[in-house]
């Protein structure tokens, strides 16, 4: 089995300057696992409540996801609520319903423990910690993270930090974790609490990568269209993974493709209001902006 | 010759959240001048009070750089006062004192008039056609503005652009002059209007270069120190048609090449304050930083 992928799986209500949608399938479990089924096997972790429609479960099903690990509990899904202005880089959040999320304490099966690429998205560093110490012998571990934890559980975030390979975050929270409001300095710190690679997402900037080694930068495709940026960077994680675990490799080159990898499944999740784009692919369409990424990025030698 | 260059020389006192410094050698012509200077020949237009050092030009001399055209006349120079805060970005101007510059009125002498290269540096767009107009038949034109200009001079700034081949402008500037706020719609307004290439410089983020059939991204150059961003956009469009001059091309490849060479300069010049870093530089320092960005950049193919 592939990923083994904890995290969110709600109902979003979003506002942009280009529509607005009520009760849509979101959560960064949702946009990470679609992004993901592209690539290779992966596993759900994760609640719902009694509300959930059945609909939406079905179409991560027919997406190949494995939703064997999506609990679903008495009460209500949780819910959130955002709206982006113009600006379309940051969502102002409006409302959030923890609801069954409150009580979530995700305990995994026998093979869910084997799995060997595991992504812990955006949730209480306890719980990622909760479902990694379950794990048996995970090849690659990814994580994401957001201010709110940084906040609030800088503790409990460092002791997380401490267990994983690869941290995907945005550069205002990578400047904040780290307290230095240089980029390349703020990343230096990070990675001495012991990730190997963290990786920066910058919304419509692209993506900087990097290890104690190298620098990646990557822009972001240059889009006509951008309707809706919600989950764009666990869509961005679910490329970036899945490419990993689908090569089954680590090295400079194959973090290179999975940030592009990454960048293109982003790209295709941000011109339609939720997953909507996402879940409608072809590997085709994947491949030929990829090869467009290539166009985009290189310059002829001297 | 190479490349005729009109913009302002000034006197520039900065403040950033590491050091201040008072009346140091400054202007859009100025930083153009000494990052093109490592490039070609270039000739400089701007106009300087009887309180302007001499050493600042023995300095711009010291470089090659024909400071001919640069006219000293009865009053002050053009004085500058800026901040910059903890997000290095955007400038905040605390005093313009034009001086001499209000009177200015570019005349060009014959060998001027024959250059193939010309660089319309930040003015008033009114006195950029002034000089535009007295070329005779010059190969490329390249051009700067910006948000005053876009403000106070809509109508004069487009009749400019309607003659000119290549215009730079950063992010902000682009979806404000085009009153567009996606970035690529924006750029193609601004491309129906006359200039063939847009270079949309982004700070800290990098460049887009958008033409009617391609684009073309680079991240910035990801650096521990940034000490004093004054003039990153005029070294960056020094190191750009400097590359384009030296070289008398223009296509697509050679382009994407002056971008990166663009980010070269700009990435020398913000690791020191005024444009001290930039005039200390040797061709082989640049080569390397250019091998460097390729190394930031490119990714295998599939």
């Amino acid at each position: 089995m592939g990923i083994l992928a904890v995290g969110s799986v709600a109902l979003d209500s979003v506002k942009t300057p280009f529509g607005r949608e009520e009760e849509i399938l979101g959560g960064s479990a949702t946009y990470f696992s679609i992004a993901a089924s592209y690539f290779t096997e992966i596993s759900v972790i994760a609640v719902v409540g009694e509300d959930f429609p059945a609909q939406h479960v079905a179409s991560l099903q027919k997406l190949g996801i494995d939703t064997s690990g999506l609990e679903k509990r008495p009460g209500k899904t949780f819910r959130w609520r955002g709206e982006y202005g113009f600006d379309l880089n940051t969502a102002k959040t409006l409302d959030t319903q923890l609801n069954v999320f409150a009580d979530f304490s995700p305990q995994l099966r026998a093979e869910q423990r084997k799995c060997e690429f595991l992504f812990l998205g955006n949730i209480d560093p306890d719980l990622q910690r909760k479902v990694l110490d379950q794990m048996e012998r995970p090849r690659l571990i990814a994580c994401d993270t957001m201010n709110y934890w940084i906040e609030n559980k800088p503790e409990s975030l460092r002791k997380t930090l401490a267990g994983v390979d690869i941290l995907l975050i945005n550069d205002a929270e990578t400047r904040q974790l780290a307290r230095e409001a240089n980029l390349v300095r703020a990343a230096r710190i990070i990675l001495s609490w012991g990730p190997k690679t963290l990786v920066i997402k910058r919304g419509e900037y692209g993506a900087l990568m990097i290890d104690n080694k190298a620098a990646f930068g990557a822009p972001a495709f240059p889009l006509e269209e951008v309707v809706d940026p919600t989950g764009a960077g666990d869509s961005f994680a679910g490329g970036f993974v899945g490419y990993l675990a689908a090569t089954r490799s680590s090295d400079q080159a194959a973090l290179r493709k999975a940030v592009v990898f990454g960048s293109v499944m982003a790209s295709f999740n941000v011109s339609e209001f939720g997953p909507r784009r996402l879940a409608a692919l072809t590997y085709a369409e994947i491949e030929a902006r990829f090869r467009e990424f290539r166009d985009l990025t290189h310059f002829e030698d001297l």
